[in-house]
């Protein structure tokens, strides 16, 4: 295996769709450090938005492993400044190697390219370019202080990675969640261990609108929550054509609207937009969802459970591991 | 993500992995090099018998990142002999991480171990020792030679690595490949891409013998070779009750031996055995193999497909990709 550019760049890549869909309003982004001699630092990523971007992230986690007797805060602003004062130039000479081009401005943190520039790296290697009116020229910012900037590597990996974002931007971001085992069922009770649920929670916890349809309401009567991890539930949409009890689980849940309709067009007053169900109603809905999310437990079911049934052909994007289950993140397949 | 030795270690587990099956009759083995100031150098793994050991691999593919000038020769033993002339002391004071304990016996090549001392490693990281007669010893080698070993980082994870080569050493290694939809649907024509299918041959060709059921017989009448990379045929055992057509394609491959029985266990003769079969063939035979190897198309089928139907139940070991299809190797779950 080379151990090049593109190796570094995977790595960062790697690491930030392992928070794919829990970092908005946010992209998610990767970064890895190598100090002046090619000596890996840190992988890192943005993991949710209120703690630190994955820059700002891995030049603490560089950091720390340069110096453990450091002992860093965790509020972002203060853990940037105190980066800026601290650094002692441990990372001078670095390579930085980002998924999306460092930030340019001011938001919640202080600009990402400023603290590279701060850091005294060398060089920046760049996957994909923003073209956000507020953060664009961060690669400008890196080059006017000198550093090496080089872009064109994994461009395509760091643009699929940061579509879900940019489609969000653009107007809505939605997905079609999914548990399977390993033969394709997914009814007759619990499908993926305790460590996928919570995960699924902490999705629904930064999600404006969860989707089911009439079947799974009546079959499961979900509360579709997020009390795993004490989250807010989001808002939750039922399309059905038949009459929903009103002491279905769903309306039990507090700080939550709870909306009926028969067709399957999302409300446009939300973005961020997680689909659930089974077979049918992934049917209804693989052509109106801009991803896949679908959770595989390695059990297969006694007989006589339901298989999904659909003639969808997907691609993977990327897929991990959460406690003794696989995920993967598709778009369809053309 | 922490960088430090289960991480650097975790590299060379992966990199072994993806050649799990094609190193028969060697253990798949994976090692990676950093350079004296931490740099990585190189992620390497045995890839089949005849073909360099991990560590010699290594090595070349870390000078072959430092002088970029060198030609190596392809030949294992020549090889070994013109790294151990050229090294230069590029690798003086690296550090080895291996998953298996590096060799201290004369085979193909000669000792792993020596090698790593002639290099001059400061430091090497041993995940499973090698019990092996003809080969234990290698640790010490290193620490007479002056080198820091460490050992007792991920043993568990390069134990299992290394489990099929212990089973086929002491017996038998016998596993079932199987290749599903995401539905976990598996007839109606072809279910992996190319990839997967020249993967599966490449494995075929180290195996013993290959193991189907009646039932796929009848169905498939599968030639059971290896023609997509020009390998020797597996000898061939038909596990079946019913009279057996000698006209059936199994018997139509020069060199192979095809063996037709009514009973499930395999003849004492063969060591690295394939299985491959459908629903009711993995039912029967879940019980007897020791490792499962699933494909994974990311298609759903249309209506009226197979499913599998078992109640087992796995753990992963290794997941990765073949074109756009994943592959896992799975154990029981206990």
């Amino acid at each position: 295996m080379a151990i090049d550019d593109r190796f570094y760049l995977s790595l960062a890549i790697n690491e930030a769709w392992k928070y794919q869909g829990l970092t908005y309003p946010n992209p998610a982004v990767g970064c890895v450090i190598t100090d002046k001699n090619g000596a890996l630092l840190a992988v890192a990523a943005h993991r949710r938005a209120g703690l630190p971007h994955a820059e700002l992230e891995a030049a603490k986690e560089a950091l720390s492993k340069l110096n453990p007797l450091l002992t860093f805060p965790s509020e972002p602003n203060e853990l940037y400044a105190f980066i800026g004062k601290n650094h002692n130039n441990l990372l001078k000479n670095s390579t930085f190697y980002v998924t999306l081009e460092p930030c340019s401005h001011q938001g919640l943190t202080p600009p990402c390219a400023d603290l590279i520039v701060t850091l005294g790296a060398k060089k920046a290697l760049i996957g994909a370019i923003d073209d956000t009116d507020k953060a664009k020229g961060g690669a400008q910012i890196l080059q006017k202080a000198g550093i090496e900037v080089k872009t064109g590597v994994l461009s395509k990996e760091c643009n699929e990675l940061l579509e879900p974002f940019l489609l969000w931007q653009n107007g809505s971001f939605s997905f079609f969640k999914l548990a399977l085992r390993l033969d394709g069922t997914y009814d007759n009770g619990i499908i993926t261990p305790h460590e996928a649920r919570i995960f699924t929670h902490k999705i629904r916890s930064v999600c404006d609108l969860i989707v089911i349809g009439g079947g799974t309401l009546r079959a499961d009567n979900p509360l579709l929550d997020a009390r795993l991890v004490n989250g807010k539930a989001p808002d939750a949409l039922i399309c059905t054509r038949q009459k929903t009890q009103k002491e279905a689980n769903v309306f039990s849940v507090k700080n939550r609207e709870t909306i009926i309709q028969s067709g399957l067009d999302f409300p446009k007053k939300y973005k961020n937009i997680m689909v659930e169900g089974g077979s049918n109603f992934l049917r209804a809905m693989s052509g109106r969802v801009d991803r896949f999310l679908i959770f595989h437990s390695y059990d297969f079911s006694l007989k006589g459970s339901k298989k999904i049934e659909t003639d969808l052909k997907l691609k993977l994007l990327y897929q991990g591991c959460v406690g003794n289950c696989s995920f993967g993140w598709y778009r369809r397949a053309f």
